[in-house]
């Protein structure tokens, strides 16, 4: 094998263990995740899985960003396909049901599942989620204040409609894990209300 | 010491280490607690403690029950103080805010700490849990139900709307732990929204 087989080699492999804290993240958060249990769960050595992210906040690391990974392909670019304004935003909110419905992630959302764990351990993984939860409502703030503009809906507050539509796609997902085959409905219904039928 | 005394005194070091639990739960949920640790940071013996819950999961659902007990104290008896209707229910929503925002268990809502963990985890304690989440949503659909009745909110719909409120205050008590300090704000601003001003 030459170096650059070796090279591509451990980044796949390193992409596919960071894609199972991901799955085990959303699930039971990311403070369950050890490199001895993925190690066990993806059969490979524990040498190697240390070998490749030393430290367990590394491997928490390496799942926030393989999770915003898929979450930008799964659920923010699909949305920009949609014409700008009003159909770009409710594109945005069924993307993200999907995501939590079917869902992407074995556990549901993953910050819904990870954020409560981290928001009382400072550190680069608090940080790192936050800037991912923080960069999310922003995007979700544009796609409002651009339908305002376009004056599609009415003149709501966009900072204000991110936060409530935030929390009704996040209480959806949790409601969605416990059972509740109305969630999805629910949210759909918070969306005609705010921005009009 | 007679049979009475030292039942009540184990009544109390058992509600002391019940009321314990339900802080640390709402740091870093129900999974990270162990008669162990309790045994330490109350620097009670290991071997009592065993004596009084036997398992973790009484301990879980012991905390479970503490944390009810309070929120009920705190929360909805409060609010029944107040003229039935829409003041009520805005009643209910700003002593809601001071749990969240005081607060009055350590890490915040309990709920909003412990059920996303056991969501995915079947038996007595998501039971538990479950329960008592749907009884409080019961209860604040309940509250906007009379509010409509009595002709003083427009013609909302409770259950909606109470998954709604739920939602905005679930997000507020997570955006509160991250620092945001506009969080009350806008739930207020929601439920002027919802309700009317």
């Amino acid at each position: 094998m030459t170096e650059d087989q070796r090279l591509a080699r451990g980044t796949r492999t390193r992409q596919r263990i960071a894609r199972r804290a991901v799955d085990i993240a959303s699930v039971e958060g990311l403070t369950g995740l050890s490199l001895g249990r993925l190690a066990t769960e993806l059969e490979l050595s524990k040498s190697g899985i240390q070998t490749l992210f030393r430290t367990k906040e590394n491997l928490q690391l390496a799942a926030a960003e393989a999770a915003q990974a898929e979450f930008t392909a799964a659920v923010l670019l699909p949305a920009e396909e949609v014409a700008d304004g009003a159909a770009r935003l409710r594109a945005l909110i069924e993307h993200w049901i999907t995501y939590a419905e079917t869902p992407l992630f074995a556990g549901g959302c993953f910050w819904s599942a990870t954020l409560p764990d981290f928001d009382s351990r400072p550190g680069p993984v608090r940080e790192v989620l936050l800037g991912q939860h923080s960069a999310w409502l922003a995007h979700l703030a544009g796609r409002v204040s651009r339908a305002v503009t376009a004056g599609e809906i009415r003149a709501l507050d966009p900072d204000l409609t991110a936060f409530q539509l935030d929390a009704v796609l996040t209480a959806a997902n949790t409601a969605m894990r416990l059972g509740d085959a109305g969630a999805a409905e629910k949210v759909r219904r918070t969306v005609t209300q705010l921005l009009g039928g």
